[in-house]
Order: structure tokens, then sequence, then C-alpha cells
């Protein structure tokens, strides 16, 4: 019998309860699966950072921690975590988000909101350009980063992906370092940020990167909040240095009702939906690292805590 | 020496007459280009169907009429016109097609509306299904229905595609005939139409086929205005059977002010631009079939005067 805790908000527990089992049943494994075990009991954490759980220190008989969702920013700096951690990688969180920069890329690109905002009997037969035309960027080639890129290349944008290790992606222009992200910014006809939360990315979108794209750019944040030093894109935006900014995540989530983002007539605010893992394909990237770890195979998915994801 | 009249709108001849020059050069044509040939004297004219040039009568040398619009259907009825007739089909039409057409799916699907119009500080965390869990159908599987049928395919939409003959395309549902109709409207939560229009076709989007169509469904026309039966649309849009109705194109254009498409809160108008000639493009078209004709090959898209199209 293995015993799989599952930590996270009560909805979670109704949402997860059947898909789990489910996905423990169809490989075979002998799991007892409760939200109330004592912690010496427990030999996987099922997780989400937004859980009470936050001190694993009694947790002495755990093998893994296993993550529910992609960003592990609020659990992998934590002193009491010496079990291994797996993010989230599904095919949902990666299809989601694929939809999401796809869809808000091109809305912006062929002007979308003129014509939703605008039904007022005027016949505004603007034409965008074909997105041969158009160049987007993205930062961030993980598994979300490279699903949006080919997604976008494959509708024939020129696609750039900029990353902090060189990656290779038929199509796609691959650039990584200090130099890379310069060249990278400069041909953001519209910026996608789907780099993770660390040190080294926060405000990595400060007034000179937002200075060194071009002028009217779009700008489209499915990543992290702290990616963008807020005040400098307000101020982008006021200059009209950059169009429109769509934005899914924030410093502070729900974003506040008096921050300037929402009153802004050239930013799209939206409640961190770009990507939601999915119950039934998360319960099965879930049951298969039980089954991994109790057959002694490495984990997929394992964080890197001296990268910070 | 061939002599070719260009007989579309003045602001077209502004538009096409340097791109036109250049391609028909490109392929080492002796071509003399100009509005104002005498009749007898021309051997082929580059058409718009809104040209003051409606009878051919007078154009006893001309060898062909080429198209620079997609759609022929103002043209090919005309008892004057004897010579053959080819429609445009450029790479800068569908690619752009497959812009709009993707694009405005991926917006209904996602629910992006609701954020445009809703930014007042209200976190509205509405997350839509996976692409996999929401079906397209497209009616109509020429070079423009095919490309967006594709693309959506591509993004994980699951596909339908219908045609008045039998087409086959990998991962498309491919149907035809009168059952193959009504199949095809029933697993459309999303109807992109992008049919010609022909006797055979008009009103074919009536009272009928909207209730054959799952409730809450998403229209998309792109296609021809008269499609569509204007009144039976807003009538199930009024009852909800279908949720929003993004057109392009309509019986009578620009649309009239007073039409009430425009004051329907579920419509969006958009001033028939889904998909534009793009003069460098097509110019290289028109100057491909001059070569063609010369040489005695078969013109490129020669219009069916019988299919209508």
């Amino acid at each position: 019998m293995i015993n799989v805790l599952f930590a996270a908000l009560p909805e979670r527990w109704v949402t997860y309860e059947a898909p789990l089992t489910k996905a423990f049943n169809d490989l075979g494994l002998d799991v007892d699966l409760r939200i109330d075990f004592a912690p010496h009991e427990v030999d996987y954490i099922v997780y989400a950072p937004n859980s009470p759980l936050q001190d694993f220190t009694p947790y002495t008989r755990c093998k893994a921690v296993l993550n529910l969702w992609a960003g592990v920013e609020n659990i992998i700096s934590n002193p009491t975590l010496t079990q291994p951690l797996a993010r989230m990688v599904d095919h949902g969180l990666s299809q989601g988000m694929r939809e999401w920069v796809t869809g808000h890329a091109l809305r912006h690109h062929l002007g979308m909101d003129l014509h939703i905002k605008g039904q007022d009997g005027e016949w505004r037969d603007y034409v965008p350009p074909l997105a041969d035309d158009r160049r987007v960027t993205v930062l961030g080639l993980g598994e979300l980063g490279m699903a949006c890129a080919k997604a976008l290349h494959g509708l024939g944008f020129p696609v750039t992906g900029w990353s902090r290790t060189q990656k290779e992606a038929e199509g796609i222009t691959c650039l990584c370092g200090e130099e890379g992200l310069g060249k990278a910014l400069s041909t953001a006809d519209i910026l996608v940020l789907l780099l993770p939360n660390t040190a080294a990315t926060e405000n990595l979108i400060d007034a000179d990167a937002l200075a060194a794209m071009p002028k009217g750019a779009f700008l489209i944040n499915p990543g992290r909040g702290p990616l963008i030093d807020d005040e400098a894109l307000l101020a982008a935006l006021d200059t009209g240095q950059i169009a429109h900014a769509t934005l899914d995540v924030f410093r502070v989530e729900p974003l506040p009702v008096d921050h300037p983002f929402w009153a802004h007539p050239n930013v799209t605010v939206t409640p961190h939906i770009a990507s939601e893992t999915r119950p039934s394909s998360a319960s099965q990237i879930v049951a298969e690292n039980v089954r991994r770890s109790e057959n002694g195979e490495p984990l997929r998915f394992l964080a890197d805590r001296s990268a910070g994801y």
C-alpha cells in the first residue's frame, strides 16, 4: 500500500479525487489516496503551492513531492523541503497555453479590438499585414514557450525564441545570452513572456528592455508577473512605445481593483487563465511519477533547485 | 506586344500598375499594360468585378479575363463574357484568410470578449475547454477553406469539412452531400462559412440549418453574405441557439448603418477584411496566366461556369 497525501485547497480535492484514483488504478498501483494522513505515514505528496502545508519537516518517509502547478517558485526555496520535487508538465497545460498565446497574438496582429469595441456602424476597413510581416519573439523556450513558438511559426509568423541555454527548433531563430536578448527584443513586434520566475528574470522587462523593442509593439505576458517592471510598462504604454499589453499574471493575484492596469485603455487584464492544469491529464503525470519512483526509475520533470525551476 | 487592359476602380490602378509591370517583366513578357485601349486591341483583361466594364462584347480579340478577386459571382453569369475566366487564388489571400479565421475561432473558443470588454476590476476566471473539446466545421473546402481547416486542426481542434464534391485531407473529417451537411452542422460548435456564392448555396444557413447546430454555437462568415438568411440568424441569436456571430461579408457592403447586425450585442461586424488580395503576389498569378495562355498551356484557376465558381 502506497500512501499518497493530497495537499491543496479543498476545492481541488473535489476536482482531483476521481481522476487521481483512476490514474493510479490504470497503472495498477495499490494507492491509499487521502487528505488526512499522519505526516510520518506519507509516501508521496501531491502538492499545490497554495496549500496550507508549508512545513515538510514531519514528512520523514516522503519520497517525492509532485507539484500540480507548472511554476515551482513558491515551493522550491522552502528550506524544509528535502525531498525531490517534480514540476507539472501536462498536455493540457502546454496545449492551453498554445491556444491562449496564439489567440491573443492573432488578436493583436489582426487589430480585432477595433472591431470588437467598434460596433457603431462605421466601416473601418483596415487590412493588417500578413503574418509574414509581423515578427514575434518568445522569451523562454521551455515546454510552454516552445509549444507557442512552433504554433506561431506554423501560422506564418517569423519567430525568434530566447532562452537561458541555447535551444534548437526548425524554422525558429533561437538566441540566448545577453547579446541574444537585445537582438530578440529588437525584432519583437509581438513579445511573449514565458520565462520562469527567478532572481535572474525578475524585472527583466524594464524600461531599457521596453525601449529596445520596435515602436508600437505588443506585449503578451502569460508567464509570471514579476518578469515585468509594472511602472516601466505603464510609462511605455503612455508614450505609445508599447501599443497594447495583454497580461494574464501579476505580482498580486487577483489583481487589486485599484491597480492602474485595470483602468489603462491599452492593457487587457486576464485572470490567470492562459494555462490551467487539467485534472485528467495531470493525474496521469502524477501517477506515472509514483510508478517510476516505486520502480527505482528517475522522476519526470524533476525541478532543478540550483536553477530555481 | 501583348495588350493587357486593366479594368478596375481607379485606386486599384495606383496599387497595381507597378507590381503588374514587374511581374510581366520578370516572366520576360512583352506587355503593353494600360487602362485605355480600344476594345478590339485588347489581348487580356485584368479585371475586378466592380469595374465599369460590364459589356465584354466589343473585346473580340480578348483571350482571357483574369479576375483580381477570389469570388466570381458578379461576373460569371455575365452573358457577354465568352472568354475563359480565371479566379484569383493567391498566397496572400489564403494566408490572410487562415489568419483571420484562426484568430476569430480562437477568440470565440477562449471567450476573449469577456475580458476585452470587461476591464472593470472583476477577476472572471473562466477557463475554457481545450481545443480538443471544441469541434469546428468548415463549409467549403476550396483553397481558402482547406487552408483554414488545416490550421485549426494543427491547433488541436477536431475539424470537419464539408464540400460539394468529396475531398480528402489528413486529420480532417471530410463530408459531402445533403446527409453530410446535416452531420457537419450537428458537430459545429464553431461553424466557418467558406462556400462560394451560387444558386445552390444562397440561404444555405437558414432556420433549419441553425437549429441543427449545437446550442450556443459560434458562427463565423468570411465567405459570402448571401450564404446566410439574415432574419433566421437574428432569431437564432435572440434565443441563444447561436451564441455569437462574427460576420465579414454581407448582402450589401458597406453594411448599412441601420442594419440590425450592427446593434446586436452578439454580432461582430468586420468590414470585408478577412482576406484581401495582395498586389505583389496577385500580379505574379496574373502574369503567369498570360504566359501560359501565350504558350498554349491551360490557365490556372479557371472558373467553372456550370458550377458557378
